[in-house]
């Protein structure tokens, strides 16, 4: 079962890491990092380089797509090479997926249209205008169009515990879910828009480069 | 602030990014991955790779240090370039932390002799064994001795999120927990060893590579 996570510049690392991490302890996964070309491409500030070992030309027919977001995905809501990528490999998916703004370049594809969706709180906008219906959720499942998109950052570790129990079975995904000890503690309880208050999402605006 | 996170072959990405992510978004840390050379380290099962951008020699006063785990760890429990390193490091460090069995490696290097610190379940009598007392916490903190370690590897989420209320304040880690929406929806209860029914503790049995 082949899993492609689609990098490029400026995309949010744990984005991709979180799903990556959950996948890869199924066996019979194989993931590949895929991008316009060979080598290394750059997180969101530039301080985490990750490897493309393969090129979009090269993965015709990945199993599942996991479409990472990051400030980087602005500037590919036109590209071309990666829009017509999803459009060509979705036919042939067992689920097409995003995490955070990766659901722009899923919705940018088409692959949306018409869709409930989610993304990053901070890109609720950008979201509808490209054409999907914004729902304020973690995971928005599409199990007959075989597409999820997930909300900020890291609610992509709890969409990939999803995919491995559709894609497997509970008994798995549970197992993934002990291997990475996912048996959240966060100190603190303001990790949605809702849950902030003022003060927090103001020192979040001004933490948004 | 300078935030030193160590790569070697074979460690688990999110033990590394988890803590990445969250620490990135303040805007006063920088962040440094840091090898034994320069270039492409590979993940546990090496289907993603990761750039080492300095050596040990380079990263000489770090503010705070995150070793994460992976069964890389093994081989480097008497690499004397990285405990030396650890050792010469962690009397200048705000904090000298771990990620999963990142802490066997502080615990090598005697960081954590007589000390209770935590580390991922299935490595428990190991970490005993390096000379520190196993308490099942998911962060572990020694403010006086400037040492904190974390359960297995999304743990590392948690602790990052502490550790820049440590750092900084309390409002800016919410902020940073805002910002990567970590508002976890975990679609099963299972993520600790006490948690986990004899089936799934089977099942990730069979998942350890």
């Amino acid at each position: 079962m082949q899993v492609a996570i689609p990098l490029f510049a400026r995309f949010t690392a744990l984005d991709a890491v979180g799903p990556y991490e959950v996948l890869q302890r199924v066996p019979e996964v194989e993931i590949v990092f895929v991008g316009h070309r060979h080598g290394e491409v750059r997180s969101d500030n530039g301080m985490l380089g990750v490897t493309c070992d393969a090129r979009f030309d090269e993965v015709l027919r990945p199993d599942v797509v996991v479409v990472p977001g990051g400030v980087g995905t602005r500037v590919l809501l036109d590209d071309a090479e990666l829009l017509d990528w999803l459009r060509r490999v979705h036919p042939h998916t067992r689920f097409t997926t995003s995490v955070c703004t990766g659901s722009l370049l899923l919705a940018a594809a088409g692959l949306l249209d018409g869709l409930t969706a989610t993304t990053h709180w901070g890109a609720v906008e950008l979201l509808e205008h490209l054409g999907a219906r914004y729902v304020e959720q973690r995971v928005v499942e599409h199990l007959p169009q075989r597409i999820l998109t997930s909300a900020g950052v890291s609610s992509g570790i709890d969409m990939a515990l999803r995919l491995v129990e559709l894609l497997v079975d509970t008994e798995t995904a549970q197992a993934a879910q002990l291997m990475i000890e996912y048996d959240p503690q966060p100190p603190f309880d303001c990790g949605s828009l809702p849950k902030a208050d003022e003060a927090v999402r103001n020192r979040a605006a001004q933490l948004r480069r």
